[in-house]
């Protein structure tokens, strides 16, 4: 039998592709869809690649129209999610696509996003280690950020086998649909085609902490994390460069060896073979991962670099993926690992 | 029991597509797989998008190599289906992505594409009147052109209505995969990128007798076609933007009302609500149609537009849809509506 | 010695693109830049691209502002141009590039904009029949549309030979400044990438009187025109496919040295050599318009397909062309003829 | 009176666009043109986007065709100058575009091109220290590679100053032209849009070396340099992502004061007001260079990040203003610090 779910925040970029991959999942019945300033509003006009959804009216996403439901994912704005999820039972499984819980550490939540800490919920990337222990009949879960998920698979394997010293320098690409469906100048297509430009350079991109706290854990020691994300003119996709400095020992066959360890039952992540690199266009609409490694002799250092499409896997794929772990589906059901390319 | 297939130019774009929806398609088993150049090629270095076939081996398409499958797709170049089509048994359905069996004129084949008419198949756009019954059960199948998929579905409603005159004018925009994975100058990312530009002007293009076949046979008496294709910064996607003089009496309501007789019961074609136009974003990597249509009345013309992916439903996804009629499995079998945007 | 030149409405697309002109303009000084929302904010901020200008401050649109200068290029939203050119006096150049002055017909005016017709200037399209006359010291210069531009170089030699009937047929393609810097969802660079889609159809887009207003000048008769603009993924640039049923007796030959004829003295226009298109990318940042042209004779259309970049030779440099006329100049002061491409 | 250039390599991008430049100064009468398989065609084909030059037919490279010109600019393959150059006299200024003569270890030179070493020419980057003494007269000059020139500038003065310890880290993503017009599939616009990828990665692209010898000299001790490139869907532009370890005591604002001081004169490099960030639409075409930088103490790296127009600044922008230095004219004679944006 289905499980009936409801989608809080149904108009968005990320409401949308949760929507995708929820009518191609064959466990899922879609109940509710819920906006704010949109409720009642067509999801065909808003939405419209998804015509077997487009005459549905959005509605207020108030307690009763979300109650009834097996599943409810929050496609909110960072900080909305707790006051909702208050009001959810605890039978209902709660997963949260927003920032509100991934956070351990309240003083981080606090400086990054200015409101009190709401609490840290079993964290939906299963790569990790453990993660799909905590997920399990979880009934909350806080899907991660679409970079924090890019880079902690690129580089947890190499601090897990202690391969790289504890400060890892990232810049990361970012398609524009990353920034949401925000009104904002820079967000036009006009100026975004045919331009590179970073943003929160030096420490300031809110995804930080979430990248120490999972490269810390992997790596037993503090990590630090100089991250420069760029805005790419794509739609769709996140490339991530990382790199740290090698420990005394590490070669090249090693690297590759803790790679190929760490991912070979991975159904979604692929280390490449070698002379192939990632490129996100592989990895369009898809919830697979692409990641690939180097040693860098004379510079001395690790290199990995992996590619997401940022909406999937990065987000709505995350969260279905999850979501099937914490129900006790099989973990691939209504995900694909193909990209829709070129 | 799934019924097995192999491909012929795995490749390619069109080979590439069609082996991602196979993938997704739940009573299909991927066979043998062939290319030309790239026989002997791993098929992960040429679709780094298709992880579950990275470590395929394209072999060469032979008749042994194409032997002992229920379904043998051609995704070859113009002119070498015939000679492949011949080896294989009556009671294997081929299904021709090229356009060897398209037309039913052997002059007009033989003026565009220079080589002796091959024959013509049952036609594989099934939303054109009688193709179902042509295509049920059938072991040969003639797969549209991107272009006229497109084209047709826009304009044949008009037609079959009576509310055109029979000069059509059509400028089309297409993404660049149209091209397949040619190594030409203008293809180059560098030259496509910020560039709109027509080719194949003035009746020129290959696609235009079909174009004409398909208005023809719908409005009951020869249409003229005034085809424009342009090449769009965009990989994928073709939106054609069709019209032609209205009939004295025609009226809004009159087109409005055609147009949603011809489609009401179409899985795939989805005739857009008033005030809503088709994107060809909407429909990337998916099999359906959006049309919308308008009555100019200073102009006195009838306006049709359609949005398509032109590998989906313009190659790969009208292959796959006349594949389930012709085998009789449900038509939207292994097809999404549903488009990846944004 | 210099003019000196004020910029009302710089903060925009149109005005950016224009100060990046006039600071190639030996002969021009640059003076006031003003604008409304953006008063008080750096230049630099704005428009990130003229470096020569950053530290400039915008100051209010007010006669004050704009006193003391030899020429005020208007960069207005549509609507706004005439109370502010009422203010300044009749020695004063006044280059108009919104809409207010370019229509001869005040029913056309108010059925498109919706407000009372403010009057008629010389058009500053000087390629045209007897425009150069006009503009020849004028004192006002109302800037042609970005579409107008395209199309009517496109077909108004067609016209004014007597090649076709009076029924354009137009399809063109635009980059997405032409929307201007204006926050809507649908200009969002995550749904612009990858999508063509078509607005403003069946008569409704506000520059199709412009076009009739031209068409039917060259031809000495009404001509309709049915305009189909379409949204293009890219920045800048217009490509306009126009066609129009053949008179009898027209030939390739006759078509195409009627258009050698028209242009075989302008400065900015290119017929192409046969076989070769027009590419927006060859005019990006150009004043110059690409021109070929084709007859069909098995549909028994001329068809005309020409290039500009919208904001330039479309607005911007369009309106510097006319200033110099105006003023007396070389007409390609300041203005480059080659294309930055790829 | 005007000096007369000739360009061998005049069918490539970095021709085509020292060309567009050329055209645009007016010091410089363009003489011959030549070409290798491209000898015998017009340059309006070739080069649609020049019109002032469509009529001009490319000629073979030989020292007959380029005797007889005060200037040669040499934009051909890697390997190919030195053999031509041995053919100009002493007596004309020799500009090589390729990388034969910018690397000053042999060693170097034969590990990442695999041909004998030419030798090392004065080095074409004005701004970096000691660079415009060495230019001043010259007959030959090395133009910098466009990683090298985005990379040099974001990074020397912090070397200059001794405010980063000596291992760069650096990612940077470039526009396809890049690439030149090689017909490539991962070239194709298919696959270039919508699509990040990294290339050469973990020391293996030749412009490392170059890097290493400008950040070296710069900083007085030998740096190493971590260099990934990302191919970009872009034609054009160049963000360069650099940082290094920040040395003890260094704070943000001593980083500021470093780079203020650095490029206080620099009339093509603009160091950005604090808070707004490099992009490379705002040097689209320009010969400009965008600069911001940061100091992440909790990380504890100094973070210098560059945008540039490969084509321009990166090549025939740098070819040009290096030229100016050398014929001792103004060194911005012809070129823009303007971009084409949006």
């Amino acid at each position: 039998m289905a499980v009936r779910a409801a989608v809080a925040g149904a108009s968005g970029y990320a409401g949308g592709e949760l929507l995708r991959l929820l009518l191609a999942h064959p466990g899922v019945e879609i109940g509710a869809l819920t906006g704010h300033s949109n409720a009642g509003q067509r999801l065909g006009s808003l939405q419209p690649h998804l015509p077997p959804l487009a005459g549905r009216v959005l509605e207020p996403t108030t307690p009763e129209v979300l109650a009834g439901h097996d599943v409810v994912f929050l496609a909110l704005p960072h900080g909305q999610s707790a006051a909702v999820a208050e009001q959810l039972g605890d039978d209902v499984l709660v997963v949260d696509m927003g920032a509100d819980f991934r956070l351990r550490d309240a003083g981080d939540w606090e400086k990054f996003y200015g409101s009190p800490h709401a609490g840290t919920w079993p964290y939906g990337l299963p790569e990790l280690p453990g993660a799909r222990a905590a997920l399990a009949g979880t009934k909350r879960v806080a899907v991660p950020g679409c970079y924090p998920t890019a880079v902690s698979l690129a580089l947890f394997p190499a601090y897990a086998a202690r391969l790289a010293r504890p400060d890892a320098v990232i810049v990361a690409a970012t398609g524009t649909s990353g920034a949401g469906k925000a009104l904002k100048p820079h967000l036009l297509g006009s100026e975004v085609m045919g331009s590179m430009s970073p943003y929160g350079v030096g420490g300031g991109h809110r995804h930080t902490p979430e990248m120490i706290q999972n490269l810390s854990a992997a790596a037993g020691e503090p990590v630090t994390v100089s991250f420069t994300p760029t805005l790419a003119p794509m739609s769709r996709g996140i490339l991530a460069t990382c790199s740290a400095k090698a420990r005394p020992g590490v070669t090249a066959a090693g690297v590759r060896e803790a790679y190929e360890k760490a991912y070979a039952d991975e159904p979604f992540v692929h280390l490449l073979p070698q002379g192939q690199w990632p490129a996100t266009a592989s990895v369009y609409g898809s919830n697979a991962v692409q990641i690939q490694v180097a040693h860098d002799e004379a510079a001395g250092r690790v290199i990995a670099i992996s590619a997401i499409d940022n909406l999937a896997k990065g987000t709505a794929g995350g969260a279905v993926q999850s979501m099937n772990i914490a129900l006790g589906l099989p973990e691939d059901t209504g995900l694909a690992a193909t990209g829709v390319a070129p």
